[in-house]
């Protein structure tokens, strides 16, 4: 068995006689930025629909109208987001916006060429979030190249 | 002994012997978001009254003021302090809110209300932090329930 | 004929004899504060309604459906809004949320406890707001006692 | 003589006997929305350059770079920077890149997704910039339109 | 008399038998930009202020204490007021401490310091701001000239 | 050996053999706050430059001119760039200008009278970064105590 998850396993069995937390832990250990992002919102949007609130419902499904194909093309309206995203310095908004962007064939080029409007706009206060920004971007490019070598 | 806390003791001896810094890991396996929350808090707000600039505690203890009974009762404001917190997407301040919430007996419906609001007016640049919020709700209405059963 | 209207009809003839513009000088001799924003955000969202663009109508319309009656009564809704434009620091929100306040009967003792979180949470950046909000809510009450007496 | 002209000539002299200000006022009654803020913003950016400041002006020149045909073209780099502008909500950067998106020929149709997508991201907070952004856009459409007809 | 005076004490008995409102119009035309930041201040602190909410009051009075000789001094406090109020985009404050800046003897060499910083933290999202604080800064400067010529 | 290298170590052949991300943590066993900022720091900005886009390595070399000695001196610059940090409200510069101020012996009372102007300006919502910002600085001074001692 996988040490790693031969130790989680381990770990599950203590927690699960103590009732103790430490998910994310066992997460922090064996995941991608990537895997460890999309499995959070996923868990967490399912928390939030299963209340049932209808306006609130109707803005999450709004917010993913607005990025299917208008007079923009839907890349564009990708870029749109992250660009938006970084000048209001929210890194999961970015994250969710760079996986869109990679998905639509953006180049790096084309993201840096985001990102350093966005640094131009929003200031040097976003560089950091650039930074955060950057390692997604490669982990995204990354497992491109690994999933292909 | 807990195995846990066994485990913890062992990197505790590790850690006095070569002065390293594990205090949060050790912290992140035994407890829960809402006592992580809490105790990083209240250490932290002492490291800073601690050191008694009197403008600094003065601004400190006018925002326990702000929030105690006026014309609006404590309720409603907590409602404010929640939904101003949102939108201005700070994760401490809306679990600092959403516990004062739930200790004057706000429902799950009226906090989604809150979240809803909040996410109109914030606009979905709000909605990771609606995610975190609603973890952080969970555990708390979790907690009452672990309580009564 | 009313000597300010006279004056400005003069000026309505120079304008349309010469294609100039300055209909918001005449607004500005002739208009309440609360006139001069109603006027302007009907005009204005008629002219974005007309382009006619599916996903930000929804938009418009789901901003509505945001404050009626729910877990949360309108009236606290509406305080949650006014909080909520205060700490983003947006004049005109500000204004569409006091209007909405007034009509559900707020009291002036309610909206200084609002003023106050908002100036609390989101720090003096937001006392100019703050004047320009007490002054239309002061246009507000006013226009009811002159209604009144 | 223009009438308007005219009566601005006779206050202009009654300013130089009497050092008044209102030359504002003056231009409120003659120019349109754009050419007010392009001549503000002229004769603004003139005094802040003779200041000599020269990290200050690396600034401004950067800001002029960074619209340049990169990766992406200036279209969409214009595109980009109203997104941003709106959701941080500055009502001159998005008249400036209103003019320049209409200037390298965005249509309506794609500056309305662009305005629905700044919404979304920013939230309902972004309305009332929606409404001034949508008068200046109607005004640079209408001199297009004025100049064919 | 003063024929502007003149005017306006036409235009103000016209006002007092139709009961309009164009007291901001009379100040527009005699009035500087300090001048007119200053009476509007007052008078709404004075309106604020009237409506006795202690922890409102509190509030206004703890943020005079806050620039009041500490470890750092005076002038320097100014200079922290006004970065902070510029990369918030705020241009009342910005104002309030660009006064307090020139009370305090502080060049215009070091205000364009404290503008290019607030540019480069805040981004070019700031540009606008700064135009407007220049053309205040003039204004201040002239002034003082004036009054020593 | 060292036992938490050792540990790592084994982590890490763990690691290889089977191509999983735990960089992170084992940094956190064994680094302090500011070792782990400043590393994260120089590896990320070193991928961004590598990048080579050139209107972005332009704006990070104008962010390292603004703070250098101009007409305010180095330690009021930097004094500047914590407190727009601060009510800005982003950690990673806020760590970064701490460090600037430490190095430029900046006093805990003179660092303290910037917290209270930030909180001031900013409000509430800036608390939880005070908290963090302490945090950091405490670790600072920290260090040097241990250094000397």
């Amino acid at each position: 068995m996988h040490p790693i998850k031969n130790g989680c396993k381990y770990l599950e069995t203590i927690q699960s006689q103590h009732r103790l937390k430490f998910t994310f832990y066992y997460k922090y250990l064996t995941m991608s930025l990537v895997q460890e992002f999309n499995d959070y919102r996923s868990k967490m949007n399912e928390v939030i629909l299963a209340h049932d609130h209808l306006p609130l419902k109707r803005f999450f499904s709004l917010d993913n109208q607005m990025y299917q194909e208008g007079a923009l093309p839907v890349k564009t309206k990708e870029l749109l987001g992250l660009v938006a995203s970084m000048v209001l310095r929210c890194d999961d908004c970015i994250k969710y916006h760079l996986q869109k962007c990679f998905e639509n064939k953006v180049s790096s080029e084309e993201i840096y060429d985001v990102f350093a409007i966005a640094n131009m706009v929003g200031g040097s206060i976003c560089i950091p979030h650039t930074r955060r920004a950057a390692e997604f971007w490669e982990e995204l490019i990354g497992n491109r190249e690994e999933a292909k070598g």
